[in-house]
């Protein structure tokens, strides 16, 4: 009966997409996860595997037993069995490379000795090479008859007997030019490239703004190591984009829904507690004040509209920033350039504001100092806002500090520190006309 | 003299990648972009002009004889005109278009009949297929005797007579397998295939999931009338992650950084002016309390500390929601789940931020009472805060309205204006011990 079973579900099962197994595997409870180990091979469930994210792989390891989990991983491409390794603890790792075979172990070992989000770090071992001065014909033969292991056939590489970069040929040239010509006539020879200590994301910016499907790697002395392919390169630009909005709103590294509420408080509560002794200073700020605010409480009510609309324009001009450095304007445009044109549009918003904000005053509140006080405020605010806000991730940038020290919260609390002290010392010097 | 600058300059341009063929290009004033056009053919320049963003493409189309426009637009791809062609008026869009060959203008009218952002509006039709008794060697022999002018060649779909889409096969898969073989034999029945009327971010996010190099996009009828390419997958990645840092900073369609300070400040001063609006409802809020703030000025101090926290906390939440919408997990995990795990995380961030409070005005202000009031006050907010936060994109976007009114800005303010009834009423209610 049981054989029939695991006929049944492999015929059902294996029909299906990867991705859609993947999806029906991580629908089952333990004990039906324990009989697809069973059904199916551990080459079949490499696919399923490569798929899942960090967490995932964890507990499924955790429920495979050794042998079966080498052979999954001897089955994967080494920068999927990289990443999976790289976020096990040391010594699980060693043990699981260890029953590894040997040349898939010397790979993914070599992935793991790069620096975390580096080309290097992420390439994939499984790239396809050959000779300048084998013909057409002899290429496509081997590919043919070595059914290879690679991960793109798509980009066949071509480097000289000391493993240097010389050339690159696409299957499409492949299949279109006469099959006795060399790869010498037919092979591009300015290659894109990219080197094993670029930035994920430079790397990544290269093959989109190219074009490419894949981007060989290459050590310090051009030989080529490794490839980036284009799927990898789409992972790489969305965690890229999830970091982005991270920074923006202090939630770096807490926007993963994968993790329990508990979890996710016990990331976000250490912003939220910093923020908030941010801001005890702007409440130390304010209560320097307290004089001034006895005399009338009214300065109060605009305390809000002051750090939101510096906070406001900030955010503007911090999003613009953050977007231009990810997809790499700043580098062509300069970095004055942004800088003198935020703060242009910072003095521009500070006057549109300043004279909206003066006819509603006097007409809501009858107070013409009242309104030139906060109007006044408001412009000088909002110009030092929009240049604060633009400037902050270009140093954090140039520093190569973690950006999320200059991410929304400290720019909008940085700015309202700056506006109320302005609104009050303009108020505290004209209280005696209010 | 001049037949041999254009020769020297043809020799040394051309051979550049056609990336670096554009920003050689865009950094040549008018006069000498006038002798690149004299100097290279309209199928030439075609490989340029399909890169540039739609301003750039603007001017340079202005600066072209009708004929050599003409001419560019019938080399490129049927996706990268209609896309140029969807900026510009409807009457020189229908000029143009008249003056382009029959085929690839109807392709081009095709497309621009699509809703925008729609995956018919994206497609390309350069795309091959075949039929399913067509062997191996019939299809490659046909792909090397055509050099054919699809985008990619990379997968080859299979139609039957009435033009329905019934399988795929990669190039991959037709060079490792016997030649003999038929494609029905090879093809893959299951194909991933989106529709005209698809979002193109749904249709991104298929790409991205299951790892394809081009979807192809059906009727309703299921008939293949186009593909979408990894390359331009990754451009519809990219914008939709600005359009996210936009709705997160107020600045939704002014993150271009290709824009004047006066075309920015025009852009982004409604956002700031609408929400110096909402301040002044928060400060309205505050002044329906002003004599409780008379009796007790202190109380001001805590203004900036509440609005901070709710509006930190409640982006935060954003962010997930923002992120979970873009990334496809709300689909997969649930609404209920999302909602009840930000509430759960509000309420710890709460309870965490509360306590920590309490101790420090306790100590700095030497005031039990003022640390009860704001504690409780930080409590109750963060709690709702984090629900807000949530629940707004969710429900933007069940209800298909445009998702800025969502953003970060707007859910600040209106968590800011809660947070201060909240803090204020507690204060009122508590005054006679203050």
């Amino acid at each position: 009966l049981k054989q029939q079973e695991r006929i049944a579900f492999r015929l059902q099962f294996l029909e299906l997409h990867s991705t859609d197994q993947r999806f029906v595997f991580l629908s089952l409870n333990e004990q039906e996860r324990t009989l697809v180990y069973e059904y199916i091979t551990p080459q079949e469930f490499a696919e399923i595997f490569q798929g899942l994210d960090n967490m995932e792989q964890g507990w499924a390891a955790r429920e495979l037993e050794e042998e079966y989990l080498a052979k999954v991983l001897d089955e994967m491409y080494s920068d999927d069995v990289a990443d999976f390794l790289g976020s096990l603890s040391g010594e699980r790792q060693a043990s699981i490379l260890a029953a590894l075979e040997e040349q898939g172990s010397a790979d993914v070992r070599e992935l793991l000795s790069y620096p975390e989000e580096t080309a290097g770090a992420v390439m994939t071992k499984e790239f396809i090479s050959v000779r300048s001065d084998q013909t057409i014909q002899e290429v496509i033969e081997r590919l043919r008859r070595e059914t290879p292991n690679a991960e793109t056939i798509y980009y066949i590489y071509v480097t000289d007997a000391a493993g240097h970069l010389v050339g690159v040929v696409s299957l499409r040239e492949l299949i279109t030019s006469s099959p006795e010509k060399t790869i010498e006539k037919v092979m591009g020879k300015k290659v894109i490239s990219t080197s094993v200590t670029t930035d994920q994301e430079d790397a990544a910016h290269l093959i989109s703004e190219y074009d490419l499907l894949a981007i060989p790697v290459l050590t310090h002395n051009d030989v080529l190591v490794g490839i980036i392919t284009v799927d990898d390169v789409i992972d790489i630009l969305e965690e890229e984009a999830t970091e982005d909005v991270g920074e923006l709103s202090a939630s770096r590294g807490a926007t993963d829904v994968n993790v329990t509420a508990v979890q996710a408080a016990k990331k976000r509560a250490p912003w939220i507690v910093l923020l908030m002794f941010l801001g005890l200073i702007t409440a130390n700020v304010i209560g320097q004040f307290e004089e001034t605010l006895e005399a009338v409480a009214l300065l109060s009510a605009f305390i809000p509209l002051i750090m939101d609309s510096a906070g406001n324009t900030g955010t503007q001009s911090l999003a613009v920033a953050v977007r231009s450095l990810a997809t790499g304007s700043v580098e062509r445009k300069g970095v004055i350039q942004l800088l003198k044109r935020e703060l242009g549009i910072g003095i521009l918003l500070g006057i549109i504001s300043a004279i909206v904000l003066i006819g509603i005053i006097r007409i809501f509140y009858g107070n013409l100092i009242l309104a030139v006080i906060v109007a006044t405020s408001l412009f000088l605010t909002l110009s030092v806002a929009a240049l604060i806000g633009a400037i902050f991730p270009l140093i954090i940038n140039k520093l190569n500090i973690d950006p999320a020290v200059a991410s929304g919260p400290f720019i909008t609390t940085l700015n309202d520190i700056i506006g109320l002290l302005i609104y009050f010392t303009i108020a505290t010097s004209l209280l005696q006309y209010l």
